[in-house]
């Protein structure tokens, strides 16, 4: 059932509006929201705004890598215990935390601030491929990671920026693919499952 | 997969921590939305926070009803052609939004701003009883309804107002209860049915 569009107020209203403007957030449980947030002190509803318009307004791109970041450089930029001569390619900062999650690499990022998708109107230009570049002629890594999504937008994109670093003489690689730890064959999709036997390696014991 | 608690900026970090404040909104997704509002036009997020904020600061409540309301009446009360001397009492400003798009009651209501639940330390003082007392005093009106939740926090709150209005000479009626319509019986819990076949009626064709 969908609400009508009867709100007993237009400043209800408009934070309805402006809430479910989010995504993922539907005009119902965006009055929800509102609902809620009417119903906290003053002081921690200014707090909540105070700190998404600081977000959106005092944040910073690692000039680097283009990380979100507090300085000019991220933490991982700045960290000379990194190895600098491998850079991974990602789409978005969540990529970033989530590899630096896993604890497994100790190399530094490339943050692409998104994919290219032509039915989304995003091309080559609109993502950081050009600093990529400039940033490899300046400090020429041994190895670039294209670590990009598995899907046709992923793959173009790590096609292109592969042919735009094929001028230099660096190591370029992408993720293993395969069937994921602790995954059974039976619930394996057919692609994933016809990769990880063409792509099997030697058996560790 | 949690995320961990490493941010590669505060104010990323205090984003997520106001965003997930919210209900229902967990770490993750307050991430997600965060960097969604960062790819937002800055005016965006600043209307965006100064909707929220405008609501908390500037949102009045119906001097009568306690209905959230840009004027110090609100539009139903402050509506002539609606039966004042019918007072439909609930827990919340949904509540009202509910019952009025179902288009079918054209009295006034009392919003309690809550149910009482010790559980949740509120107790019959948090809401808006005393009010409903004073205005009865000086309206008299013919009916009150109390339509409130079905369960054991909505029925003592029930049965505490209804001991509040024994004094007064007026009808105190209940929400009709029973199988929803085009409920099946065979899915219906048992409660429900008993009671719609303890209190059935007469078959209108």
């Amino acid at each position: 059932m969908a609400y009508k569009e009867n709100y007993p107020s237009k400043l209800l209203e408009d934070a309805v509006d402006a809430i479910s403007s989010l995504p993922g957030v539907g005009r119902r449980s965006a009055l929800r929201l509102a609902l809620h947030l009417l119903k906290q002190p003053q002081e921690n509803v200014h707090h909540f705004a105070q700190a998404v318009v600081n977000l959106r307004d005092d944040v910073k791109y690692c000039r680097d890598c283009r990380m979100i970041s507090d300085d000019d450089m991220c933490s991982i930029c700045s960290d000379r215990t990194r190895d600098h001569g491998l850079i991974c390619v990602v789409e978005s900062v969540r990529d970033v935390m989530s590899i630096e999650n896993t604890g497994q690499y100790h190399g530094v990022y490339h943050v692409l601030g998104g994919i290219i998708s032509p039915i989304n109107g995003i091309g080559p230009s609109d993502l950081t491929i050009r600093e990529l570049v400039q940033r490899i002629e300046a400090s020429s890594p041994a190895e670039v990671i294209l670590a990009l999504s598995g899907d046709v937008e992923g793959e173009t994109t790590a096609f292109y920026i592969y042919r735009q670093l094929s001028k230099f003489d660096l190591k370029v690689t992408s993720l293993a693919r395969g069937l994921g730890f602790g995954d059974d064959l039976e619930y394996a999709d057919e692609l994933t499952l016809g990769r990880s036997i063409v792509g099997r390696q030697p058996f560790k014991p």
